[in-house]
């Protein structure tokens, strides 16, 4: 079977998935083969449904499926913003109990290798936000990689003076074992160190 | 986003594939979201046609995307036949270089947990090949497990008189650490021991 192009190209098509390669690929292509009609019909259905409904906000850039923004409603603290390269990345911050503010998707990181530039991220649009919601923080949460980094920094310069921004705190991460934390994080996380009281 | 149902429903569909979880599930939802047109249309257009034309060959089992089954053709030798439990086994055996035999899906292995009786495995359909092809000798490649040695041992002795029945071998992984091999194995691997000449 392996060797036949109608399979091939079904691992093909599974190995554009991240994380999967071309054994796992080899056990999803089986697996379909394997499937009853009803599970291969919601299969595909949820696939093509989320393609055509889900799009992005055009306020926040946030991902939804309707016209109504969840992130960008009455209810929220319009005052406060977090800032993050991907849509994905609202998911890690809008479960937080304690934080009842914004978001904005920037859609990228500047990076020089990828040939992404400060003018395809959405700023301008951030910018406007400013202005048009009262944003008296930007919280920048941007990958602790170069490339977030110097996002981070590009938007801090770049709106200097119309916004307070700030940067979450580099640190050890809480239930992690020391003896697998870099240099790096080890050195922010003494010079961060905070007072017991 | 992670909470809408057209989102959910997406990461559900992905949870059906084997060895993706939640987390798996979530990341190639979002990349299904990301990709573009065209290559989600060869995900979805590969996944319809493998659907539609794989099938089992009536003969063998084994699974093929057109008529002719090149298993069973007039090229392999007819004489030496592999039985396996699931189609996609065959894989395992069909590069090998000096095995030039047939193979027999039985679709399943007998279990009482699970329900299989032998009369729901592909077995008059082996006795009849035996007759029609003039097979002398089944290697019986189950699974090494109780389910599989069932189905092995009652095939042995239901073919009984009729065909020359052999079992793969037991032994040590090559490649693998001693430290790794459970007792059984172990024990298995000396009372197969060969000589060295």
């Amino acid at each position: 079977m392996k060797n036949t192009p109608t399979f091939s190209n079904l691992v093909e098509a599974f190995k554009m998935l991240p994380g999967v390669g071309e054994k796992s690929a080899e056990r999803m292509a089986y697996s379909i083969i394997d499937m009853n009609e009803d599970r291969l019909s919601f299969f595909i259905a949820s696939i093509k449904k989320a393609k055509n409904l889900i799009h992005q906000c055009p306020n926040c850039g946030g991902l939804i499926d309707s016209d109504i923004c969840p992130f960008c409603s009455d209810k929220v603290n319009h005052k406060t913003c977090i800032v993050v390269a991907k849509a994905k990345d609202i998911d890690y911050f809008s479960s937080l109990k304690n934080y009842h503010g914004t978001f904005h998707v920037l859609n990228g990181e500047i990076s020089s290798l990828k040939g992404i530039k400060p003018e395809s991220l959405r700023l301008k649009e951030l910018e406007e936000r400013i202005e048009n919601e009262g944003i008296e923080e930007l919280i920048l949460a941007t990958n602790p990689t170069v490339e977030g980094e110097t996002t981070a920094l590009y938007i801090a310069k770049y709106l200097e003076g119309k916004v307070k921004t700030s940067r979450i705190a580099y640190g050890v991460p809480i239930g992690g074992n020391l003896e697998y934390v870099d240099d790096l994080t080890i050195n922010q996380a003494i010079e961060n160190r905070k007072e017991i009281k």
